[in-house]
């Protein structure tokens, strides 16, 4: 792992306010209303995200995150899609992918402040809305409902990781695939065949032959 | 699943006081003490968890949960292993192992009351204290300070789900099991071999292999 990398540096070069078209029509930023969406929470809480975050494009095919940096960011996905990945060698095997409407971040950066096992990249050109883990820390301290907020994400997210370390033990390729199509089949479409069959650990003519039997 | 299958229903059956000798010096009970260290709470809170935690011991072997029952109870591991395993036909796969100082329930019990698609085994003798999802709820509404506690907790164990989804896809023997070693490598004579090769996604034959060559 390259530890020189400190921290996701490109997007610090682009932090950008976010565009009011991108805001709700009572002028909040998508953080703040995501936020409010999974807990109701006091409009000054509401009031720091809306004054702190900040936005932040990423071309398809780009790196958010490279594995070895420490991430000090998280991202509301407004548009796009992102996936994991690690490397074995030379190989890249995907460990994750989602969509809007959800944050994205290293957990390990989240937890701990170590660097990035995975790499993150955007698979379309996406928009995000960021804020640092250091305004996190600070709205834990003075806006305790915040504990609410990111105890109830957590324990979805938790779920969904114990799910995507299920369905990767699973044996047999098609109850992998019937598995991904009734979590994320919205995104079939959206996601080159490939980063769908490394994530379901099978080959790209294992993926074709399952999908071809399963239509 | 057979959803006839209400609840952990073999727990309710042996509720039993926290006995004496299984607590603190100043008379907390482990789950009580465990809370505490994970960030530290109010007396308040410490004595509603003492008063209704109950005590529960299972034998190697059983079941604490099966597949298809909804888990209405959280555990603190004060000795013993369990496993997490689910079945693909007459298959067991282990999904997750643990051991001592550690909370387990059923994910899909903590945050939608869902059956569980997993079973919990001890695998050795084990002694627990448990609490209610009611309870927790309790908490976090009157001692808001326990959303802090657990999204601390969640932060951990997300991480950790996390790292088990990214293991279980790696590719070569050898590294999966060095990522077991590094993590769960004090553990490793308490469980049988079957189970680290399940739990690795490999026949006891790899298993064998790759253990002699890194001797």
């Amino acid at each position: 792992m390259n530890t020189d990398l400190l921290s996701d540096s490109n997007v610090k070069k682009q932090i950008l306010p976010v565009p009011r078209e991108w805001c709700t029509s009572d002028g909040r930023t998508p953080l703040a209303a995501f936020v409010n969406f999974v807990h109701p929470v006091s409009d000054a809480l509401l009031n720091y995200i809306d004054a702190h975050c900040f936005a932040h494009t990423i071309e398809k095919g780009k790196l958010l995150l490279k594995a070895g940096e420490i991430c000090h960011h998280m991202y509301f996905i407004r548009k796009g899609v992102f996936r994991g990945f690690v490397k074995e060698g030379s190989k890249e095997i995907t460990t994750w992918i989602t969509a809007e409407n959800e944050i994205i971040a290293s957990i390990r950066g989240i937890s701990q402040q170590l660097p990035s096992i995975e790499n993150i990249q955007a698979i379309e050109d996406c928009e995000l809305i960021g804020g640092s883990f250091e305004q996190l820390e600070f709205l834990y301290e003075n806006y305790p409902e915040m504990n609410i907020v990111s105890r109830k994400l957590l324990t979805q997210y938790y779920a969904d990781a114990e799910e995507r370390a299920y369905i990767s033990r699973l044996t047999k390729a098609n109850s992998r695939y019937k598995h991904f199509i009734s979590t994320k089949g919205q995104l079939v479409n959206r996601i080159p065949l490939r980063y769908i069959a490394s994530y379901l650990g099978m080959t790209l003519e294992t993926l074709s032959r399952t999908r071809s039997k399963m239509r």
